[in-house]
């Protein structure tokens, strides 16, 4: 290891947060190390556009080494964290070796959660890394190409069914664009299937789907997804997945490509130190973001239940993270300055927003309320603006233009085949 | 199916030659199915700017389906052929279904071949699928982060080695753009190893590099590629591969990434047949491209060993493949109209083209040759013009100009470790 000053901050995971806390570090007087299983940062707000054949995976993210290159006093290191020896104040990885920290940051993030059903999991794959997106990629475009092949109407019925389960953004998302994929994009590519007869399920146990917004929003979104061709289910649960479909109640809907959209488990950092947590494994931190019972030890993000004073806790979005990471990498240079601790952590609501398709959205900015085409554009800006480089914001403005004036869509690849055939 | 014309026209495998056989028979009176076990058509002269992490695969690949979309008499068929049944005039998929044709077109394409060392492959990948390409990638890429973790310097160096196998235009092009990744781009992301002292290596068994090129290019090519710092070793032929490494004569040579680019075997079309093949298993085909005693079955690209009247043959590359597919339509064609035959099919020289890494590159079309950079953006012009669709033109365009001025490759993901760890 190069020579440098004392004070040692280990993060772990490069996802929004990890990464704020290292960027925020760049002047301090320590040395930082960024631990992450995966060489690349991912752009998740736009992970269902891979999977849905709009992007590329190179469009949506970056080699976490050059993100981090210019800062000197930042190593990155790619390894699986196993554990924590709080004691030894050391993270331990998978190859047993040891790295020693005098603070650490845990922004590990988060995984599907099937409610205690792991093994739905290989009939519903749920899109949290870049190899979910391609697996749901593929599975999309190969029901089409199974209904193309297929003899039997029942049979083809449920290659040519789509269920999506879970109606927040990710969940819309992914429904609208299917729903655009078959009924646009692929219309005229087959000869014995009609595409336009594919029918797109999106199940919502709660009574609206986008919860997270105002009803109003959520209102004019169902509206949209309808007119899209979405068929929504509101108030009605999974009961079980196979590879035949999904059992919705008493009844049972034939589909081949289920797609899981519905809940987020943490990463076990807080089996690591033994540390209170919520229901869905995030740590249960106090109000400066450190671990109870471990006050060099922060967690952020995903990884991390951070309650606010109306009762409600921060939501698992970008740029709550990056907020949270600002502020952890402020705490950990005051500290070290020797000063006053700094007030609290105040999650600031910057707006949210969700896509239906290539045309509608809904924006909700607090003071105001975009819907509609502006919100497409608005929502298409914020997302390119957020991205990072110029390289980047010009591959994705170039695709999203030739999707939204061509309907055609050049990412439909159905690529690790053989990685299939070989497992 | 669908009703049409009488004749029916089975097309084997959706590569340059496939395709081109398909679109030349748009306005015939026949009606044709093309067959492939991916849903893609893949610009192959481009497969190593994949596994370089310089191009996104979706940049070089397009689905097959939405390529022949507009030829109302030609259908798509996602399947693998297994087999042929001349007797009842069918094609054999692995489903079982049988496929009837009145004319066949076998356009198979080729695999690496390991002259009877298949243990090889699992060590010193080839590249011929984008599967291949994002292997390689990974390999490359995993090979520089192991090195940075790295504590005992043997295996540190072994780490930093890279062997190429095979001297003609992909070896080179793949050896050069290895050394541009490690002594350029990657310069700057490392804290603990120096990239620019990676050893790249690249071992011909003959006498010379672009071996199909004329002597005074291979030398111009040889002293590019000693410039950009690769070790090209020529009259070496490579004895075994393991995982660590490679012998070579009495030598062993430490490498933990070894790309095979030396040889290549047609796929088992002449078995199907029992046709006569050359050693690399490519059929004996008569002048006018048919399977000998099967005079409605065509064989073309790579499945085919065309002998000219020089004494040569006809080489493996796009442009000879598409020569041959469009006789092959023309063939069809008259035959159909009931008038004389063709003349034999006569191959047309129009160039060769490589590439020695982003500043040089050897052009050879006979009647001039060029060298240096006028060449290399001779190479680019070229190969964008052969791209397909003006929306890859200009994102390949936007990424090379982008490498070309920055020195950055946006490509440098790993992926498709859960595959790995699962199998």
């Amino acid at each position: 290891m190069a020579a440098g000053p004392a004070h040692h901050v280990v993060i772990v995971g490069a996802g929004f947060g990890g990464l704020e806390v290292a960027r925020r570090l760049a002047r301090a007087d320590v040395r930082v190390t960024v631990i992450d299983r995966r060489n690349h940062h991912l752009f998740q707000p736009l992970l269902y556009q891979v999977a849905t054949a709009s992007l590329a995976t190179s469009e949506i993210a970056w080699p976490i080494r050059s993100l981090l290159r210019r800062y000197g006093n930042v190593t990155t290191l790619l390894g699986r964290v196993v554990g924590v020896d709080s004691r030894e104040k050391a993270v331990l990885l998978s190859d047993g070796e040891a790295v020693p920290f005098d603070t650490l940051v845990l922004a590990t993030g988060a995984r599907h959660a099937y409610f205690g059903h792991d093994e739905w999991e290989r009939h519903a794959p749920g899109l949290k890394t870049l190899e979910d997106a391609t697996t749901i990629r593929r599975r999309i475009l190969g029901a089409f190409e199974h209904a193309e092949r297929c003899t039997n109407e029942a049979e083809r019925a449920g290659f040519l069914t789509f269920v999506v389960i879970g109606g927040g953004p990710t969940g819309v998302e992914l429904a609208g664009t299917i729903a655009e994929l078959a009924h646009d994009t692929l219309r005229r590519d087959f000869r014995n299937i009609d595409t336009r007869q594919a029918r797109i399920v999106l199940v919502e146990a709660g009574p609206r789907i986008l919860p997270g917004f105002r009803r109003s929003l959520s209102d004019y979104a169902l509206r949209a997804l309808r007119k899209l061709g979405v068929e929504v289910r509101l108030g009605q649960a999974v009961f079980e997945c196979t590879a035949e479909g999904v059992r919705i109640g008493a009844e049972h809907l034939s589909a081949k490509t289920v797609i899981w959209a519905a809940g987020v488990a943490a990463s076990p950092a807080a089996e690591w130190l033994h540390a209170p947590a919520d229901r869905a494994g995030r740590i249960l931190v106090a109000p400066d973001l450190t671990v109870p019972g471990h006050p060099d030890v922060f967690a952020i993000g995903d990884t991390a239940h951070v309650g606010m004073p109306d009762g409600r806790q921060v939501p698992g979005i970008a740029p709550a993270a990056k907020q949270e990471g600002r502020y952890v990498a402020e705490t950990i240079t005051a500290r070290l300055k020797g000063g006053n601790a700094l007030p609290p952590f105040r999650y600031k609501d910057a707006g949210s927003l969700a896509t239906i398709g290539k045309r509608a959205a809904v924006v909700d900015f607090g003071w105001i309320r975009v819907t509609g085409w502006p919100a497409w554009w608005l929502w298409g800006f914020a997302h390119i603006y957020f991205l990072i480089g110029l390289r980047h914001r010009l591959a994705v403005a170039l695709n999203w233009l030739w999707i939204y004036f061509t309907g055609q869509r050049s990412a439909r690849l159905i690529t690790q085949e053989r990685a299939k055939d070989d497992g």
